[in-house]
């Protein structure tokens, strides 16, 4: 039996491409193959590559001067990947702290030779804001100006993208496909597969052309921006099965109405969330209203001593992984585009059923 | 229906794990969720890679002094792990050019600000030999030597390992797996997946713990030896479904008898093909008998015009993907674990029709 998982990454799929993945699993375009057992150099599979490029073009509306790439190492790698695509030893980046995942892309940016200028920091608020829009720019001198637009285990978001004079480089890898984007906006855009766009294994990588082939020496290859572009992301052998997932990942998006669609359903499974905890004076979350995650719903018991009971009745009615971060405790529901609304009704009415017992 | 599958990687792979990884895709171990979409930090997942890890070190026989790692980036991103972990620039490495992978790792290497000194090169030969057992030694002050024990396009493989008093480093990518290995012997042992080990998108390292920590400044946290050990290779979310892949694998190979058992399957599909080859007068190996790959026969034919013919009427037999690497031309039959020895005979049944009808 399926049954509704709030992971946050790896996360639920829809259950259509795993169903399709299933069906095909040992026999892929009638080939008598796995699409895992093919050659990533056969014209099936760089045809599929070549499609899932496509329609992750036509569903995020990237332009052309930006090159779409698929790296492993997922948004780890893409913090030193970043930084040795675009500065040399001792330039000066911009970084803005929301939170764990900032300050990781901060220190791995920090280890490589940068001076990182903080210029937005929201330690003082306990990490439950965002900057005020124009409340910052980049330091004089930056290479680019880094930023987390949704913090997976604070349940922060920006509900803006800022405008800053310096290419913008977005960790969005528990955001992207959520609600549109203006992809022009960025000079990088990266994201972790694991929540929004298939399993773990894979980072997308939406790179403006004019910030390729400036890569310091000695950049491993498969993190070199100009050698994937240049070669299709097929310097070596691409991790297929995860392309290969992106491609029906994005059908799915695009046969829900693409990431207009999403974005209304995502707010509205959202908003029936937060409003349910809002009103309810068992539960609490603490994010300002203003910088609430669609994507991560943190929330928190009124009697913690609760929280492994809460967990462990969520679980036998089919609702799991809703423990927090073991950084921060309490509960988290990460929502994601492959989560269906009855899942959150259904995590609503448990919610009220367990505060009702236990108040 | 399944077909006989002779690519070099990705490639075939036991049919009773794909069956097995379809039949669970949408429900694993009862959860409700694939694989896929459990969390890397859950009491399952957590199992399921410990337990990889233990398959991998009996089958292997490897010793508690050696560190094993997921890591994603495959064999080429270890093409820079290596010397990150194990140099610093200026420092001399040895290395042994056997074609077209060794020159790959070795020119990675030398990007990363190291001497490297080719200390056999099998170039006069075109690449169809191995150096002969104790004609090399590694150059003075050598951090490691580094070797290819098998060269997936030209079909090359040492029958040995050599003895060397620096640290030996391989890229076992196509051959691990394929027979037993004396692991004591080496400092680092890495391989991608994709050939007898899953579908492409990790690769696997074996590193002789007294080698952990010396990792340069600024090296990706994703490829820190140090850092992935100490973290179970979790500092960032794994390719879960490429572990559970890797140990469905594991069993498979051990219920088959083993790395002994796999060795003597493995000789005797190579056997059965290069005999029939050398007593063919219309095929031919090039490969010096002491150096043929048990993994990768490479073969040409008398009439070369006729390669693009072969390769067709031989898929219409459902004999796929025997075309030789763009690069040398001819025919290659890859014939790693999960090749049957079937495959084998029905492709020299196929040959041998063939060359009948076109002698």
């Amino acid at each position: 039996m399926r049954v509704y998982n709030f992971s946050a990454g790896p996360a639920v799929m829809p259950i259509e491409v795993l169903e399709r993945a299933q069906a095909e699993l040992t026999d892929w375009r009638g080939s008598g193959m796995s699409v895992m057992e093919v050659s990533h150099r056969g014209k099936d599979f760089v045809e599929c590559a070549a499609d899932a490029e496509t329609l992750l073009r036509r569903v995020m509306g990237i332009p052309d001067d930006y090159a779409v790439l698929f790296i492993q190492g997922g948004a780890t790698g893409q913090f030193a990947a970043v930084p040795m695509n675009l500065t040399a030893p001792g330039d000066t980046i911009s970084l803005v702290n929301t939170g764990q995942w900032s300050s990781r892309a901060q220190k791995e940016a920090a280890a490589l030779g940068l001076e990182v200028a903080v210029v937005a920091d929201e330690a003082e608020s306990g990490y439950t804001t965002t900057p005020e829009p124009g409340s910052f720019e980049a330091a004089e001198g930056s290479r680019y100006l880094h930023y987390t637009p949704n913090e997976t285990i604070g349940g922060v978001e920006f509900g803006y993208v800022p405008d800053v004079d310096v290419p913008l480089v977005a960790d969005a890898s528990s955001t992207i496909l959520s609600r549109p984007i203006d992809v022009s906006r960025f000079g990088v855009i990266y994201a972790g597969t694991q929540k929004n766009m298939g399993p773990a294994g894979m980072a997308v990588v939406i790179v403006r052309r004019d910030l390729l082939g400036h890569a310091r020496p000695g950049t491993p290859s498969i993190f070199d921006y100009a050698k994937m572009a240049d070669t299709d992301s097929m310097l070596n052998t691409p991790p297929t099965f995860s392309i290969y997932l992106l491609g029906l990942i994005l059908d799915w998006v695009e046969n829900q109405g693409g990431l207009e669609a999403m974005g209304k359903l995502n707010k509205d499974k959202a908003d029936a969330l937060y409003q349910y905890i809002d009103a309810s004076p068992f539960y609490s979350n603490p994010v300002d209203v203003s910088a609430r995650s669609w994507m991560n719903v943190p929330f928190l018991l009124a009697r913690p001593e609760l929280d492994k009971q809460f967990v462990s009745e969520a679980a036998s009615a089919g609702l799991m992984n809703l423990a927090g971060h073991r950084s921060v405790g309490g509960m988290r529901a990460s929502i994601y585009n492959a989560m269906p609304i009855e899942g959150v009704l259904a995590l609503i009415d448990f919610m009220d059923g367990f505060a009702a017992r236990n108040s």
